[in-house]
């Protein structure tokens, strides 16, 4: 990092966060972000292109619409949910919230990789646990801490779900502390815990409209909790963003809720998709963990993860690699359509004819 | 404020911004959030509507289209620009980047009404200077800080602007802390800092979408500084929300860039609207603020400032006032169009007929 010589001190070893590759040189099949290959609904985006007609005027920053739709699709009340400007906020907002010298953050040392970041940026302690050796996380490692514990379910980049009632037993072994569960990719076959919102006053669920609704370029998350959390989460954004949410987005959020049928036979294709390219890397020697996410994380005992990654790329498909030593064996690969999962599978079949 | 019981005990005294009201319960003259009057280039509008079709995919973190094209309006280079959610982001990445115990931050005790708010909720020491009586920022109050310096220029809820020389002499009586002029209102008629970015390393100027373009509700703001600065201000970016500008935002942004005359014809417009209701103000008697902005601040002899808000409100037309008591006699009113300056004259005229 290059700072200027007016950058504070205290942030001196901030390392930010690498987003994939957006890669504007060619045209790729582009299974590195766990972007949606399908459109989203037609409703969001007419919701959002009529919206465009009313930009001269500042959004509700209390986001009432949206918020009102968000509680009924799961069956909250308003004052349980938050909206931000996608996920990464609502993250964001609940380290600077809840965490803190008395209430350290824990989550696993293989993870969302902003999770650091967020520690780091608010100068806040946290530890990283280890997965087991299969990656899977043991929610023991969670209990009594009574700390501010994140966790992804299901996690990134394994794909791996916790089950509801493991969720359970963190939720309730932390009452002293929140405890955040990052449902980015829950709809593509883990359980979700939004349920549990009404039974513990420690639990927050973050969930985002990036994949199964197939909006990552809308910028729309939200989080569901407590009424008392949910508060504070307000709290932060009101001290730093009102106005966080544009009316456009604001929009689109209503219409993809208004369209569910759209969203789950989407959610039905990947997860099919998902079987079919699992089976066919088996097939061709590759160990594939077991992913509840739309994407899976895969390695292959002759063919070294950064190599598969490179060589992948340069024929035009693009997956995520990830250097850190315990990964860099895998790839992620986003769950695309059949075709592209297709032409994928026909790529390493004919690219590592040899290994194979 | 009520608190859960998770909330971090530094952020205790937390006051969080208040918006100006967003009402939903009847359709008001709304001359209260300083928005502008005319409808945005119909060119960001088609341009927003568009992308609403390319939302699957992630926007660009780097914003490189929209920041290029704010470089070539400018006239500096790209790494010259950082584009946010909206200004308020831009001013609160600067304040987590810019400013700390050793460079605390100064800013007038009369200005936009966010900055306490930025400092608090990053538990920063701040000083509020006090204006001159007649409500001017003296330039050599922030002489010498080398600290963090923030000034609003034209000033807000005043709207009385410095001249280039006084901002000027303010950026280099500060060599060692970074000054930020938020020239939100700047187009309607003061001096624009930008060109000083090239003579100064730190100089951040920090402009909006909101006013002038007519984009309150795209959620769209910039930083213009040494590349250095700019870099801070992506470190802290791409820590807190690397995706912060949705598509829809980002092609708005280049739409109204592309349609300058538009914005120049709606600035001149609102600057006739504004020196009309001044005249007309004060032919009633009002005392009003010399206001380089697109709302003016004045006060009544005879009638209470709070009095005044109320009874246009209960009258369907809603303007500015704040409780502060240095504030509280005058108010602060939007220029909208010269329709709806010539009903609040006319209603001022008549509710107020035997005071005036």
């Amino acid at each position: 990092m290059f700072m200027s010589r007016f950058f504070t001190e205290k942030l001196n070893n901030l390392e930010p966060y690498t987003p994939g590759e957006q890669p504007r040189d060619m045209q790729y099949i582009k299974l590195n972000t766990n972007e949606s290959p399908f459109p989203p609904s037609e409703k969001a985006i007419r919701y959002a292109a009529e919206e465009a007609e009313r930009l001269r005027l500042y959004p509700d920053p209390e986001c009432k619409g949206l918020t009102e739709k968000l509680a009924a699709y799961y069956d909250v009340a308003p004052e349980n949910v938050v909206v931000n400007n996608g996920s990464d906020e609502t993250l964001y907002f609940a380290f600077m919230a809840f965490c803190d010298e008395k209430r350290p953050a824990y989550f696993p040392n293989i993870s969302y990789g902003f999770y650091p970041v967020f520690a780091q940026v608010n100068r806040l302690p946290y530890t990283e646990l280890p997965l087991r050796d299969d990656f899977t996380v043991d929610p023991e490692d969670y209990i009594g801490k009574n700390a501010f514990v994140v966790i992804a379910n299901p996690n990134a980049p394994t794909g791996i779900a916790l089950t509801l009632a493991q969720i359970e037993r963190i939720v309730a072994g932390n009452p002293d502390g929140v405890v955040v569960v990052d449902e980015a990719y829950v709809d593509f076959g883990a359980e979700s815990a939004v349920a549990l919102t009404k039974q513990y006053d420690n639990l927050l669920v973050v969930q985002t409209y990036s994949k199964s609704r197939s909006l990552a370029g809308a910028r729309l998350g939200f989080g569901i909790g407590d009424a008392a959390l949910i508060r504070d989460l307000n709290t932060i954004k009101f001290s730093t963003n009102p106005y966080n949410i544009n009316r456009m987005t604001m929009a689109a959020g209503v219409g993809a809720l208004e369209d569910d049928d759209h969203m789950k036979a989407n959610c039905r294709a990947i997860m099919e998709n998902r079987a079919w390219t699992v089976a066919e890397l088996q097939k061709i020697g590759f160990t594939v963990l077991d992913s509840a996410a739309n994407f899976i994380f895969a390695r292959h005992p002759r063919i070294d993860g950064k190599e598969l990654y490179l060589t992948l790329k340069a024929n035009g498909i693009l997956v995520r690699h990830f250097n850190k030593e315990a990964l860099c064996q895998y790839n992620r690969i986003t769950i695309g359509t059949r075709e592209q999962m297709e032409t994928l599978i026909a790529a390493i079949r004919r690219l590592w004819e040899d290994q194979l």
